[in-house]
């Protein structure tokens, strides 16, 4: 059932001991949502923890305080914050499977598997909800007038006031994190509005800006070097080719967390269109991904070669040589642009 | 003269054919902020222009429009955005010496050359000082009331509405180019307020990010990578020394453009607290800059080898090859930590 976030705010003011989950892999979005819902809820009176997660990362290690639910909690009611399917559930959730009592999310795709969702698909992150239903939760309301003397949207303006700092540090840290601190296309008023309103509690963003904007591992700054040593450009500089090999990732001693996103980095070479990321997975084996900026679709280039996936990130496998997948790939694309 | 952003309005809204000057290697600020005010003074009538500028990249050709001057254009009035002093005109703005009416600032070591200037030192772009002034001048404003009946400003809040988009542009430019896109220390509840009403206008501000914070160039990645390739770390990995040779700008084909504030790029390496970086200028001589996050003073450091600057960014010349300047330098630092 969809439901507003005026019902969200009553849904919550009416029951106690909440359990709070997070996704799988969680990012700063879905860890900051579940903190600052965690300790919104307790300023209400209220029982309320994060469900541990097995795969959030040292980087978050900040923030948590004293949310982690302990062993044997046994709540009566389950809310997951920015999580669009069970299927994202991380293996910490796995008993909650069919038992969340409410989600509330920004993907488009939530697959409504909650007994009540409030999804806004408009915002940037799931952070931006969760400030608006704090404002409902922890500020004082005006009454809406009552129909018919006037329309309700018009005179009922909802207060805005500053939330305290707890709240607000781990919130920013939602909106920063989805819009690579609000550079993304995602990014809109909204977002901006709700960071300065944040910002103005006196948050130390400073700190969360420089840990997760702008710190590289050494080794990433080395795959990042080794894949500019390598890289091959084609059709005039548009098209980029990288490759990280087996040699390189045992050589520089990476891990698959020095190699996340890593997609994204070619694409950043002035004038390149078309970006895609080789990596050697196995001697003989090697995965692809495809990024496009403009014209091509990334999703027809890798069906050639039995991937697939959006028209401008798309992947697929290629058994063969490093050398192999790049002629593999070279040729996708000039059979695509042949047909466009 | 110090004069108020009401009478910096004032003084605008009184005269014609302004010439509007911005600083030496001129960045997204300076322009933004010369090209909002140009286009913002023709919409109230008058004649405006920005006086071409030797030092703009190509990277700002998709903002200028129809604001650069002609050749012959005599100003009555010629006003400075952006530029703390005299030493920073660049060579077009030569004959403007002595001549500035008015100069509209945020760098708090203005030195007061103009007739009259505006400063206000708190903001992070000088690009939110002239979004407030387009509001004082193309909005009609409420007379503040007469006192002594009340407090002009607890009663008199200035109206605030959406700028026309082709002012919010180079707005945005000079917003989110000052800071990082938002990232830097500067960045204040105002900068992003700001940003959300320009963002509310519906400007593009996809293409402004990608092109000033998305992209490099493969000469600037490789430096990068070859910076990464040479990369010695000492202290347990709080010190980096970074080194571009002679050799590596000569087999990269790199110019200036291509290593600029390349001193920042090994300050994001996790861990480190003293980045220094090192250019080889000509055989036997090298230039160091050396930047700090916490504890060590960079400006004493550099004054051991006769350099000098701020306490967290500072430089010096040191006579010798490569090795010997990592020498000399971890040898002035280890001094300095002694003395401390």
């Amino acid at each position: 059932m969809d439901i507003t976030l005026q019902d969200t705010a009553l849904y919550l003011k009416e029951l106690d001991n909440y359990l709070i989950l997070t996704h799988r892999r969680p990012d700063g979005d879905t860890i900051g949502c579940a903190i600052a819902l965690c300790l919104g809820l307790r300023r209400l009176g209220k029982r309320a923890y994060v469900l541990p997660n097995e795969g959030a990362t040292a980087l978050f290690a900040p923030y948590w305080g004293d949310t982690l639910a302990p062993e044997g909690f046994i709540p009566a009611s389950v809310v997951a914050v920015d999580i669009a399917s069970e299927g994202l559930f991380p293996q910490s959730a796995e008993p909650y499977r069919g038992k969340v009592d409410l989600c509330i999310d920004h993907h488009p795709s939530n697959e409504g598997y909650a007994a009540r969702t409030h999804l806004e698909g408009d915002k940037a992150a799931c952070g931006e909800i969760i400030y608006a239903l704090l404002q409902l939760l922890l500020f004082p309301q005006p009454e809406p007038p009552a129909f018919p003397f006037a329309s309700p949207k018009a005179l009922w303006e909802p207060v805005e006031l500053l939330l305290p700092q707890d709240l607000a540090l781990p919130l920013y840290l939602a909106l920063s994190t989805d819009t690579g601190c609000f550079v993304y296309d995602n990014t809109s008023p909204n977002t901006h509005r709700i960071a300065g309103k944040l910002m103005e509690t006196g948050i130390d963003t400073t700190q969360v800006n420089k840990r997760h904007f702008r710190t590289k591992s050494y080794t990433r700054l080395r795959i990042e070097g080794r894949i500019m040593e390598t890289l091959e450009l084609h059709q005039q500089g548009t098209i980029a080719l990288a490759a990280i090999t087996l040699e390189d990732m045992a050589q520089l001693h990476a891990g698959e967390v020095d190699v996340e996103d890593i997609a994204a980095f070619p694409g950043q070479l002035e004038g390149v269109q078309t970006a895609v990321t080789i990596r050697e997975m196995a001697p003989g084996e090697c995965r692809l991904s495809v990024r496009t900026t403009a014209g091509l679709n990334a999703s027809k280039v890798c069906a050639l070669l039995g991937g697939g996936g959006h028209a401008q990130a798309s992947g697929c496998t290629v058994k063969g040589s490093v050398a192999d997948a790049k002629a593999a790939i070279l040729k996708a694309i000039e059979q695509v642009q042949g047909e466009g």
